[in-house]
């Protein structure tokens, strides 16, 4: 993670964060482990909690804690453990925090309002986080600025479109050992990480249909080359079948019933929605059976139909996640953002990623590739502020 | 132009615009002629100065005059004319503008004061304008809505991204026959249309080499698979060099020191100043000489670099501009942004175009071109809303 | 044409020509006109007479004239003086022929055959003379060796792939100024030319249909993610379509009947015959009408179809033919397979191109480039023998 | 494996190779027994041994023996016991021999010379087979046909290019979930494996380097659009350096020292000398140490290097292995290579896969993705023969 070391080296310099305390909740993970000691170089207190008991390293835990950190969180813990992890974090009266689901955030406007007081603000990891913050910012009830670090252009461009868009296709892979070549691929939603999917999967020599409901990006699905058309009627063109939508039922019984035999099913999505496995598991004639470790199987009378990872998140289920490469940018966001937290005081709400602080993730980015580019003359700094003159 | 015509038939049964004043500062040619038809379809008087004597297709004059538009142009007229046709416009008190360069808004804001009540907004087409308009703007003297065309999402995909990306391509063959497998491209600024630039010549079997001061863009640029590295650097690698930064002297003294052979300069920006044409002249041992009808060389005394067209815009100076379907997106966005303005009475400002407008923008595209796509049913529209429930 | 130039440089050194009597009846262009000042270089004497009298450049002529060579032709000369010319070329008892469709051959052979005795061999540099001479030596007939020049590996791939790729598209670019990105572009043939057709189109943003009699070219095409299917099927789906495969009838009525409004119709085959233009025309219920220079559109009724260049090929007729880069290649196999024939002393028949020849080509053309490679070392050498022993 | 169960049921209906006694030896996997059903159901009887004890699957030996092949091999079994094996499949004195890796072929005309009039030929599936078989040939020793199926186009096209293409990136993902878009990929040798991993790996995002020895192969790199440059100098550029060459040493100390800390070395090539592991751990300053289950990481004492497997093929030693669609259409070719040599009766020599063969096996894989092509009319066939007329 060479943009995060570059980060906490720089803090370890400068110390902007001096005595300020910091409350996360994350999963507790090597990575995480690199965050908070990018956070503890620049001067803060960091209390952590689990953010799943299943994802909890323990090893990570006990280094963690021998080097001073307060560390709630056991692999496998119970609901209660988890719960008062979360309390003691809080309780803590963290000044900043980072949260991977807006756990504490929530509980800080709920449980212990008199702590408010002294909180600069928060970042958010994630969509559904987000959901919950903005939904109590609508309710006027949201009293600190929050930042939304998994909306940084930076984040998207590794989480979403390069991230996404290679494991989805490695999970697949990995779960059927299919030749992608010559294979007809169906992306059904063409999101940020819906062009990921898609562009990866033609690069691997695969056909690609897109399935759109929005018709801004349906034409530029279009204009990429892509074939575009509805669901049903790319229901009998697919071989496989990849759902990113964010949204249910996306492949539902009027689409099995026109799929070909031997079709594989897999969901790039978040939740195991998209894919309504009710309908399926109904269109099937008899028990559906695991042909392989991860592919079930249902025999729908004439036809066959290949489901991959129970219809979960096929990169994280059938695949390894993320590479490093992306979490690096994801945390370098997120003690940026607890930097600029600390010396903008933001305005209660949601907030996005400062540019510049994305363009500095940027920067960093490049340079642990080794890329260097140009900067301005003052000519020709000049020449653009003209146009304002 | 089937967006447009589309556009036409539903105002023809509509009429949205009936009695309005519409004056525009337009380049006079068949395409704009049918922009006039559809406003008038829907109701409107128009009134039509031309924006550049030099474009002006008489024809299309007496073809729109004889139609009932007032037409204010002459091919090849003096300035003196090309004023009075604007003044023209302006005195007949239009309700909304389409400007080309804001010369009506502008003249109305500061000769004729007094015609400003009726106004109920305008359009602007360029970046031009646009700048002169967020001067205007930033002085608090902007007493009427504009909305920025040429900033839509449509427009941008289909103006900047593919079609400046195709037509820059063609401007460079049509002047030079070469073969673009095997050469080595360089893109200098990596923008909306330098993206389509770079991303269009590797189609063609370019290697690409992306030049960029801006770290967010130089990292996209990276992860999409080219090389990026300052511009003196690329110079020795080089075959051929596009520039399209919007800024001046890209190219200049120290990048032709260190070019190849042959290599060839080409611009794809607006104006002629990317390429420092006076440090190219100097650096010359000898009188330039045009080695085929749009390619000019100059003897280095070692080496021969052949600047195309002059150094102008490559995709007009040497290829017959933009595709009618471009052109099609502009206007329809044009059209519907009259429309938007009627409806809507927005504040003064610079206003972007509406997101409703361009999605239908694209919807009528997709229709044009046979596209369908799906709809959300019912239940998946409130599974979406319950994410706020 | 910078590989030609090496090789002339190189002949001039080492004279390996020295005294050969050189006949050639070629385009006369001044690419042509480097052509015999490589073999002059190399010492031989070189007598030309014009293949076409429509591509004759006069000043080449009267060039090559000056400096010595016997040149027959003149642009627009008649039949008789055409004829004239091959006979003045064959009189002079030529060692080596260079033949653009075998006028020379077949007439020392049918009109001269005194004069066989001193020829070592010839070279071929078109499919149409390959199969005049290919039937000859099946008639036990042909008594010299003749090197086939336009199959070799170099040059399909300058000619044939990315020569006619990039050539097909920039005809069709000029004819009609079409936004590529976003069409259905029909590729009808998988040979060389026809994959660099549809690599091109895709890689300008167009989604490539392939249509295929051969199931080895169509596996092909499907592998390399392209759809394919057969041309009636295809015909209701393309907006542009380009015949490349040598046989006649390729778009006949039947497809017309299916295809969309606006179609676009372009032959990239070396005759006019692909696309069955007497069914177009019984298909038109009025006389078609030129809507721009290159492009004759076809009324159906309810549909127009739009017919480029005649149906002619359209890389020739509505662009600029084959980059100078693609000549160089052809030109440097004819120079080298010259050498070889006078070194090697071949049997009658037609010969490929040796590799060697091919090899050298391409070592030539990458030193032009100025990409150097790697050679096997000693140990290497011996390892790749070692399975032999 | 749809084409081989085509080849089957055709085989079932009109039993070709009826009472042909076929001998094997083969790897006993259930794709192998797919091979065998396919044989039985033409009316051959089959023995088999196994190719490798590593690679039998005790199960797939226990069906075939319940029906009826006689099978030999046991997963694990000795030296001895292997030897066995061949020589019970030679004493059965088989017509004709499948073989992978010339072991049946070989015994037959060493140690069993006898046996050999009864044969009618024999397949080969390996290079290293048809090394030996062909220094055999070529000592005036091999005394019947031998079908090289390896090389037939349609194996090459999913074997090499698109399946070792697809799987050996595929194996380097899994050894390190490492990110590829912007990294640089330097692909040393641009065979048809090397071509089919380059071409995966860009279009995963990579930027590629070839390195090559051979100028064709180089000038076709440079053509496609990549760099093509000496090793030594793309060993400072490379972010993951892949050997697909087939030769030792391509790698080695002096590309070592140029390696940027953090590359990953990972070999395609069949035997595990590309990489010079002896330098490599020469280099290193400590113990090398496994940092993942296929990372052996050597440090250099200022940057780390990061081996894959060991040097050995990276597509086997970290991923599956061939997808299914691969081995269909060796094994299709396999079946009708022993359909020809038993109806052509070809002359001693080791023979190419016929292109009838070829092609049909397209055919079948054509139609088992449901794709449909076109065949000439008989007036286009006319057309085509008159040009012979």
């Amino acid at each position: 993670m060479p943009v995060l070391r570059s980060i906490r080296e720089r803090l370890a310099r400068e110390h902007p964060l001096d005595g300020l305390r910091v409350g996360a909740c994350l999963h507790v993970t090597a990575e995480t482990a690199c965050l908070a000691h990018a956070l503890v170089a620049g001067g803060a207190d960091v209390a952590l909690a689990a953010a799943n008991p299943l994802t909890t390293q323990d090893e990570v835990v006990a280094a963690l804690s021998a080097e001073g950190c307060a560390v709630h969180g056991r692999r496998g813990e119970d609901a209660d453990a988890y719960a008062a992890g979360v309390i003691a974090v809080v309780d803590g009266a963290p000044q900043v925090t980072l949260d991977d689901g807006a756990d504490l955030l929530t509980v800080l406007h709920s449980a212990r309002p008199q702590l408010l007081d002294g909180l600069v603000g928060g970042t958010e990891e994630t969509t559904t986080g987000l959901l919950r913050l903005r939904a109590l910012e609508a309710e006027g009830r949201l009293v600190c600025p929050v930042i939304a670090v998994n909306e940084a252009r930076t984040e998207r461009l590794f989480n979403d479109h390069y991230g996404t868009g290679q494991s989805t296709l490695d999970g697949i892979l990995r779960a059927t050992n299919l030749l992608l070549a010559g294979k007809t691929l169906v992306v059904l939603g063409y999101g940020f990480t819906g062009k990921g999917v898609a562009l990866r999967a033609r690069g691997a020599g695969a056909q690609v249909i897109v399935c759109e409901i929005d018709p801004m990006r349906a034409l530029e699905a279009r204009m990429e080359g892509f074939e575009v058309m509805p669901a049903l009627e790319a229901a009998g063109r697919g071989d496989i079948f990849v759902t990113v939508t964010g949204n249910r039922d996306v492949l539902s019984r009027s689409h099995f019933d026109r799929m070909k035999d031997g079709a594989v099913l897999a969901n790039a999505g978040h939740f195991d929605v998209e894919i309504d496995l009710a309908a399926l598991s109904a269109a099937a004639v008899e028990e559906p059976r695991d042909v392989l470790p991860l592919v079930t199987q249902f025999e729908l009378g004439d036809r066959r139909l290949n489901l991959l990872a129970s219809g979960r998140v096929v990169n994280l289920a059938a695949g390894q996640g993320h590479p490093a490469a992306v979490m690096d940018m994801s945390f370098a966001n997120q003690v940026l953002a607890v930097e600029h937290l600390v010396s903008a005081r933001l305005g209660p709400g949601v907030h996005p990623v400062p540019e510049a602080v994305d363009r500095e993730v940027a920067r960093l980015k490049l340079a642990s590739l080794g890329v260097e580019i140009d900067s301005l003359s003052d000519e020709q700094a000049a020449y653009l502020r003209g146009w304002l003159a």
